[in-house]
């Protein structure tokens, strides 16, 4: 596959899109089980084995990126000759600890320009949020028409942490589904594709990668004694995860569970399923809404001689 | 110069810093005709010439950036162990159309990590906006402690807009440049470090990027009439910039005037202003607040085998 813009060369799924090969099915609990962290779907059959598969995908998220700036630069063109279309897309990520949230932002979403970019990371709800009801934040967070929105942790937060640390009981979580499903088809209704994605890390994984926390002083800051808390519930995270990626997925905005035991796949997939999402709207620069020929007009009219201040 | 990582090659600026070179004197009005926007000051001697210095200038921008993110990261951390101190970079751009701003934060912001950076851009006030003093926008876009926050236009707007456009009388935008003075040494004392650049293109040099817009199907979105309106006013508002850097800049919070007809020397040049900025900041990455051998021991004790959902 050669990029439209006939310079960059990068390599198509195999199989599939990414989209379809790790979509997760909705309707009831999903069997995460079944999807091996360690796993490549789509990775193309040459790349999947050999000893620079790594250096590969890091270059083809590089030219993917390039690729999807192009993208947003359409759909921010195009945002700006039709406000009211409203269109604009919004990458939800979910993980477990260590699950590669930050890590796929960077390497992906820094890819892109930052100024077709607007992130958004939801901790714990603050005493201010907690007064409100809890899509109340969410909203204040969307992307204007026009950006990629990145959503590091998201409104699915309140159907996960209050169950598995019973902070509320079940009659307080379970009608947040629907009340999500409303929301994003609400979203969608205004012109916003969602994308979600689940970065599904083995046990083993999140092992080594917070020894590996604790083993280097330039990353103490992201290690907390809570982390270690929430991994002795691993089990119960990953049941209430099954729940909500079936759940919580629709025909309009459903889930990926991307393998993210290897970096360089989670990443490449990632930027798979932006571009494969970004390339189903359709994108194209708008035509001038002025007289080309008189503005050129216009301007060589004021090109005289250099001005005192513009040397 | 090596970078601390013993890694990054990045060729120091000749002559001194880029902060230095680049400076404009508070007190009154400047001389900007002194500064010949196709210039390249502090860029190593043996690189201002040859038929490469574009391609080494924009392979130094990233290589710069890759150093950026690691003291961003530093600053980072530092403000999560330390959140009072309030720790923040903030870079306000200006310039005339077609300057440069949108490309220099494509090129030198986009070489960080986006995780840690906060792009607010201005335009003309909203209705809303106009009901509220005119820092109010402003002080809502601050960036959080630990991220570089990028001002596109800036609060220095509504000394400079209504002035040129005679949209209000001196005695309403002249009082400003006290209240811009008090802000930015609040801002100081709360921890936020102000760099502050004008991007300076000639009169030749903006008709040229103009009439490539008028050019290039791609680029009419760029593109607005009034772009033409403002350039017919080309020496009033390089007169009004002539004040506002003499008299907008003070010792916490100086101008710095980029020559930025050469894309590549402006992005160097921002590029180093923002890394000597960082290097003030006595930065580092703060201890482990917790006893690491007791982490680890509670960490392993959590590896048994594999559980059912974890592969």
């Amino acid at each position: 596959m050669v990029d439209d813009d006939g310079v960059i060369d990068v390599l198509a799924p195999a199989g599939g899109t990414v989209r379809d090969l790790l979509r997760a099915l909705p309707g009831g609990p999903i069997d995460l089980g079944a999807t091996n962290p360690r796993s490549t779907p789509g990775l193309p059959g040459e790349h999947v084995t050999g000893p620079d598969r790594k250096g590969w995908a890091r270059r083809q998220v590089e030219l993917v990126g390039k690729g999807l700036a192009r993208r947003q630069e359409m759909l921010f063109a195009g945002a700006k000759a039709d406000p009211g279309a409203g269109r604009r897309v919004l990458l939800v990520l979910q993980a477990m600890d260590c699950g590669g949230k930050d890590g796929t932002i960077k390497r992906v979403v820094g890819a892109m320009n930052p100024l077709g970019v607007q992130i958004r990371a939801f901790g714990p709800p603050t005493a201010e949020e907690l007064r409100h009801h809890f899509l109340w934040r969410i909203r204040r967070a969307l992307p204007p028409p026009g950006q990629l929105g990145v959503f590091n942790r998201s409104h699915y937060e309140d159907v996960l942490v209050p169950r598995v640390q019973e902070r509320a009981p079940e009659d307080v979580w379970q009608p947040r589904y629907a009340e999500i499903d409303e929301f994003e088809r609400e979203l969608t209704a205004a012109g916003v594709v969602v994308v979600k994605a689940f970065l599904h890390i083995s046990y083993a994984e999140q092992a080594q990668r917070l020894l590996a926390r604790l083993d280097d002083p330039t990353k103490h800051w992201k290690y907390h004694p809570s982390d270690v808390d929430a991994r002795a519930r691993w089990d119960d995270y990953q049941a209430a995860y099954a729940d909500l990626l079936g759940r919580g997925g629709t025909d309009v905005a459903p889930w990926h569970v991307v393998p993210a035991d290897r970096k360089w796949y989670r990443d490449w997939a990632v930027a798979h399923l932006l571009r494969e999402t970004f390339d189903t709207l359709d994108l194209g620069y708008p035509p001038a809404d002025f007289d080309i020929e008189r503005e050129r007009e216009r301007l060589l009219r004021t090109t005289g001689p250099s001005k005192v201040y513009g040397n």
